[in-house]
Formats: C-alpha cells, structure tokens, sequence
C-alpha cells in the first residue's frame, strides 16, 4: 500500500484519542474519508454531533470492509478482542494499526489473528488519557507528542510517514521494550496516583491545594481503560509496584531513624531528576 | 495589640513564601514598614534586587527588637532553633507568627520557650511550596488559599484578620489536628513523588508524558524544607506510608488475581474522589 493509494480510513473507537486522530487526520490528509464506528444509537448521536468524521457507520465490519487503513482505538482488550473477530472482513492489502497502551499482547494476538494480505503496525501515541469522550477531541493532540511503533514491517515505515505529518516524534521499540518503558513512566504514576487518592480520608480532601490537584490530575483517567493497561501489563507493572514500595521503604527507615542527612540526599535526588524535566 | 496600633513587621526567611507576604502585606497595609532579615551579603543584594521590602537588616536580634509583629518564614527546623534563641530580644507585647508546614513542634517549642509577654500564633498557608527563592514571590500568592492558624489566643484573632484581608480563607485546627490533615494531603503526597521519581530509571524519563511532568511537578519541592517536616511530623507519615502501602498491595494483589471487577471498581473510586475536586 502506498500513502497516495488510500482513500478510506476507518476508525473503531471514536473518543478522545480516535476522535482527535480523524481531525488532525483530516487536517494533513484532505484526500482520505473518514469514517468512524457507532456502536449504538446513541453513540451515532453524540459522534454527528462532535463533528470529527466524514462518515459515521453502525457497523464495524462494513468499516473493515471499506478501509484501506483500520484503525483500532478501544482500550486494550477491546482491541484484541477485534483483532480476533475482524479477521474475515478486511480488505485484502489493507493496514491496521492501533492505539492501544500496552502492545506484547496486541502484537500477540495481530500475529495469531490476522490473515497474510494484510499488516497490522502497533501505535501508542502518548497523551492524555485522562480526557474522555469525542466532545474534548481537538485535531492538535498529537502534535509534538510522542507515538510509539511497535512493529517494523514495511507497513510501519507508512504509518510512521503518518505520525510524523500530523506532527507526532516517532520511537521505534520492540513491543516488550515499550511496554517496560511506559509501565515506568506511566502504568506505575498512575497506579501509585489511583492509590494515594484511595489512601487518603475523603473528608480531607477539601483541604487539598493546588499542588495536589497537579498531582493528581490523572486519578481521573479511564477505570475501563486501566484495567485493562493494568491486566495486559500485569508482570511488569507488579514488579514496579515492589520496586516502588524498596523506595517508599527508603524514606520510611530514613525518617524513623532521623537520619536528616541521608534523608535530605534522597530528596535532593528526586528534584534533580524532576528538574531535568520541563 | 490592636492592628492599628503594628506599624513595623519583621520577616526572618524573605524566599518565595515570606517574600509574598511581604509583597502581600505592602499592598493590604500601606501603613506597616516591612523589614526584611538578610542572613548573608549575597542574600542582602537579592532582597535589594527583588524589592520586596521597605529596609533589609542583617541582623534578626535588631529586626526582633523593632517588630510589632515578627513573622518568621523559614523551614521548620530553623523556626525552632529562632524560638530558643530570639526570646531576649523580642519587643514585649510583640506577636510571633510563623508560616511552618508542621505543627505540633513549632506550638512546643513557642510555648516552651517564648516570654509571656509576646504571644505565639501558630499559621500555615497552604500554597505552592515548590517555588523557591524571592525572585518568585507574587503578592497574589495567598489570594482564595487555605490558611490553618493552630493558636486559639486573642492576638490569633489579630493575625486572622491579617490574612482575611490579604484574601486567605482561615482554617482553625488543632495542631496536633493540622499535622494528621496536611500528613494525608500534602506530606504524603510528596514523599509517594519523591519516591516515584527515584524509582524510574533516569534513562527512562526522557519519555514522560504532560500528565507525567503534571504529576511530578511537587517532587521539585525544597529537600531543605521537606527534610524538615517529614522529621518534625515523623510519627504520623510513617504511619501514612504504611496505609498507602496496604492500598499499592491491594492493587497489587487484584492484577495478581486478574481480578478484572474489582479492580475496576478500585479504579472508579479513586476517579469518584479525584472528580470531586476541581
């Protein structure tokens, strides 16, 4: 498949991050036809009335019929559950490729499922997921943000001409290496944030300032979505959580013992490496 | 003491947090001489350069001797080491507020060591302490913040005025009261992002999302500063880490279980609680 040969572009999963790719899509990509998935009435409604697609279709595998490029923007388990169901209704030569946020299993189940004629590329563009829903959908989400490639065949080195024209920094990593990285820098705060929110008394809460708010902001980010980060990254988001506890462990000893300037140091390597960061 | 009777306010710690106040107070109280305390000649030529005061004094016993009102804004550790050394040089009838974020210590150490005739009014504005240095200080700082006054003597009542009129929202705990709420709000909070921070490997961090740097913002905070509260509060944070660690494990042991409902529901309350703020 070349760039100039695609006309149709599907979508399955029209919410924040779906509806945001058919905008900045359609923005760099005039020539292509947007369509995207209702899977109710409702779902139709509210999709017509965001405004983000050419077409909106209540069927998926007319979708897949149609589309020269599929892309699969569920949380995770839904996009593996597609990638199991899909299989007969692709077009032959077609792309698809996916947004998922963990990709050992996706890619897994892309080889398994997934006829010859066609290629599937493993996506993780990385950004906000903590917004919900097609209505905060805005076309510039992607740009300056990073997007993950997970798979190499030929296929990639198109949807990577894609990421970047809508203005993404593309990293290429075997699936299990970006898994390991964004269970670091994303699975372990978000789960360490959904926990010191449960830790603390809700009636405290109106005590909070605006640090905590920052901080946790991205308590707010998708329970359906998590669970399924969380279960489809389950070895290695459990060995960070251990990791985590060693360093909340360091702090505990450090302050029972008093030990103001070990415990000092220990801060002090925290702010160096946040400092680093913009 | 009666507010109109203060004419000169002293400040010992003129940073981000003092040099505020002082901006603050200025605007609020035209009247009042602000007199800042420089510790060294390099710390005298910032306070010049960042015109936050109405005189600089090098020396806190002269400040002391002069202030109506002595405002001591430095962290906790040195706020007790002030209270044991600058009882003779207090004008008497003079009232002594601090801005330290524990407690329960700096009430100790007042009661213990202040003459009777200079009264002790324990405050904590609760605002943006990753901030550091005079050159940040803002007058609008404490504007619609959260203020705990722990002192229930009549010049507390002066000292609330004070900061109802630069547009604090007055908070009255005990201390013991305020140290178990900022433990849960703010102390805990920032000893789990110190802690997150350490326990990414740096090489890592490169690929830090907004809502990563959002999250991680608070781990700039001031090692001085923070030594300081966790080692005066050191009971109750242990006591809290320990808490948060029992709600990691609970996460911890439902991805274990691939205990996909609960774990949602987990998910769903720490969104209920965090969708509640603003």
């Amino acid at each position: 498949m070349e760039l100039k040969n695609i006309k149709k572009v599907g979508i399955i999963g029209v919410g924040f991050m779906g509806g945001s790719l058919a905008l900045a899509l359609k923005k760099s990509f005039s020539n292509f036809e947007i369509i995207g998935h209702a899977r109710s009435d409702k779902a139709f409604r509210r999709l017509k009335k965001a405004k983000v697609l050419d077409r909106i279709e209540r069927s998926d595998k007319r979708i897949a019929k149609e589309s020269d490029i599929l892309i699969l923007a569920t949380p995770v388990s839904v996009i593996i559950n597609l990638l199991k169901r899909i299989n007969p209704f692709l077009k032959k030569g077609a792309i698809v490729f996916d947004l998922g946020s963990t990709k050992e299993e996706i890619e897994k189940a892309a080889e398994k499922n997934l006829p010859k004629e066609v290629s599937f590329v493993g996506c993780h563009p990385f950004c906000g997921s903590e917004k919900k829903g097609v209505e905060e959908a805005r076309g510039s989400l992607y740009q300056g943000s990073l997007c993950f490639i997970t798979s190499t065949n030929k296929s990639s080195y198109l949807v990577e001409r894609i990421w970047k024209k809508i203005g993404s920094k593309v990293v290429r990593a075997t699936p299990a290496g970006h898994d390991r990285v964004v269970c670091f820098v994303s699975h372990l705060p978000h789960l360490a944030c959904f926990s010191l929110i449960n830790t603390i008394p809700a009636k405290y809460l109106e005590f909070s300032s605006s640090g905590f708010r920052d901080l946790t902001r991205i308590a707010s980010s998708s329970s359906g979505l998590w669970t399924d980060i969380f279960l489809t990254n389950a070895a290695k988001i459990i060995e960070n959580i251990d990791k985590h506890k060693k360093h909340l462990n360091e702090f505990r000893d450090l302050i029972a013992k008093g030990d103001r300037q070990k415990l000092k140091k220990l801060i002090k390597k925290a702010n160096k490496r946040r400092d680093k960061l913009s």
